[in-house]
């Protein structure tokens, strides 16, 4: 904790901001001048997120390696973005070392980090770490890139994510323009970031129509197709029944054709599905799913451009990329019956 | 290639074996006597492939990293096994450096791994490399093990495999117990060993049956969902027309039920479609695919295993583990029309 304050007041030092204002700041508390901020969040980029300046007798190689941690198993979501991640770490001659798979969750590798002579920074996707271990990371000058943050991060920790809000509400207005207006949501677990932003983004789109939302059209589950088809027949049985369900994936949105499947209900002529991801599975199901794209390969190159940059003191653009997510529409959706 | 013929040398100077016999073992030759070719797998396996000793003044770390190279996108295939090993390496303390992607396949690493200092050992996943290749590291006493090989290896590499020929056979037999005479092959690259072996497992299954393959009734293809779409649409033309389609993995079987669809075909009523490797895909289509459970996780697990036993110098089982499929009989094939 100490080094943390010094880095607040090297920020203020350096920026001539107060320090309670640089904490409004990092803190992501409003009521601070647009310019002051940016001033701030240029300074903790160029302060604390260079390559790590030796401090005592253990310099970190420049071109060390870089530790790419996914403790989840590498299906054709996550194992897109670790593919893409190691692909553009290679074309910089960078080593990757994986800590990957489920049990990997389980594994409080981020503290022994520093430690690690060989690695250079590091790249998290999905870190189900609390932000206070990556704070801690970040104290000590370990470089290093959030892919896709679970929870809200400090805003002077470095992150690519996808734009979750505004596909989920592009979803939504391609259903209302259909005439869809009770839509079922099979959401995903209420503490993930993107769980949370692609309901805004469906709420945005309702209120864009003039329609509130309404919370029993509403389910947070697991993102599971077995998950998504309890979901599904609990929303199916709501009267008046819902014309269309958004599923938080597409493996869920299986779960939710399997629903409607078992209801003897046609999908899409008598219910509208539709899913995000676009994972290879959503066009192998019967009809094809209508459903959001995620820039997986896109995400990976940024994120190891990024930690690059920052390992070769370059500056980045800037802290916090979102990549833009796309509507496919396919044979799922249909107008309203 | 003086180092190699050290080896068959000191195979041969340890069994009491001629030279001219272990050559013959050790290139897969036949006439050899039972007795004589498992004392000369043995001496190789005890001689050839322990942990690297050091000869010159760069000795290994026996508790290195180890490389994995998997030159392939880490969908829910690959991605699964190099989960599996990355867990397993993980129990064992053992970092994992990481070689990815499909730019990974391009990128000659072999040549360079004896000189890495950090590294211990390798798995490689499917190599694309020729056996000589993984002949010329051996020869080095680079420990490494071969997982899903795409050729055959030289004999004295281990390796991890699937029962490539007994699910096969399992899946035609399945096929000819429910009538089907005309089964239509979507079979994978000529050159793959895999699709050698599951065409072998199918002759068997007819052969069993008192049927002669119909060299018509194969095409070799790429194993992707259009390349499938394309051969099952080229087998279905036939007259008369196949009753069954089995195609060499399940993303060739997807395109299999929609060149189906494109005819107006109902599957399994009017035509039965088999897949293979049980990927998350074949339960998401409709009808959700009959298709042969590759063991990918427990192949990941085996590699590792090995590897494992090799660089802390315990004997191995077998040299060669070839790990059981499974027939996973679902709602897409049926009685024949």
């Amino acid at each position: 904790m100490p080094e943390r304050r010094v880095t607040v007041r090297e920020v203020a030092a350096a920026t001539g901001v107060s320090i309670a204002t640089v904490s409004r700041v990092l803190n992501q508390q409003g009521r601070v001048a647009p310019e002051t901020r940016a001033l701030v969040e240029r300074a903790v980029e160029q302060l604390g997120l260079r390559a790590p300046t030796p401090r005592g007798g253990t310099p970190k190689p420049v071109d060390g390696a870089v530790f790419v941690r996914c403790p989840y198993v590498l299906t054709d979501y996550f194992g897109l973005i670790v593919s893409s991640i190691a692909e553009t770490l290679d074309r910089h001659g960078r080593q990757v070392v994986l800590n990957a798979g489920e049990a990997a969750a389980q594994d409080p590798v981020l503290a022994r980090l520093p430690a690690q002579r060989e690695l250079a920074g590091a790249i998290l996707i999905l870190p189900p770490e609390p932000p206070e271990d990556l704070i801690h990371l970040t104290t000590r000058r370990f470089p290093l890139v959030v892919v896709d943050p679970r929870t809200t991060l400090p805003p002077h920790i470095p992150s690519v994510s996808a734009a979750h809000h505004s596909g989920a509400r592009q979803l939504t207005a391609h259903l209302l323009s259909l005439g869809h207006t009770r839509i079922g949501v099979i959401a995903g677990p209420r503490e993930w970031l993107a769980a949370d932003a692609r309901l805004s983004g469906h709420h945005a789109a309702l209120a864009d129509a003039g329609i509130l939302p309404t919370p029993a059209h509403t389910r947070h589950t697991h993102p599971t197709t077995p998950d998504g088809y309890q979901a599904a027949l609990d929303l199916l049985s709501l009267t008046p029944r819902p014309t269309a369900l958004i599923a938080f994936n597409d493996k869920a949105a299986i779960g939710a054709l399997q629903a409607a499947a078992s209801l003897n209900l046609t999908v899409p002529t008598d219910l509208s599905i539709a899913g995000f991801d676009d994972l290879d599975l959503a066009q192998a199901t019967t009809p094809p799913l209508t459903t959001v794209r995620q820039p997986l390969a896109e995400m990976g190159r940024l994120a190891a451009t990024q930690l690059t940059r920052l390992l070769t003191r370059h500056p980045i653009q800037a802290l916090h990329l979102e990549l833009a997510t796309e509507l496919v529409v396919r044979a799922s959706t249909a107008p309203v019956p």
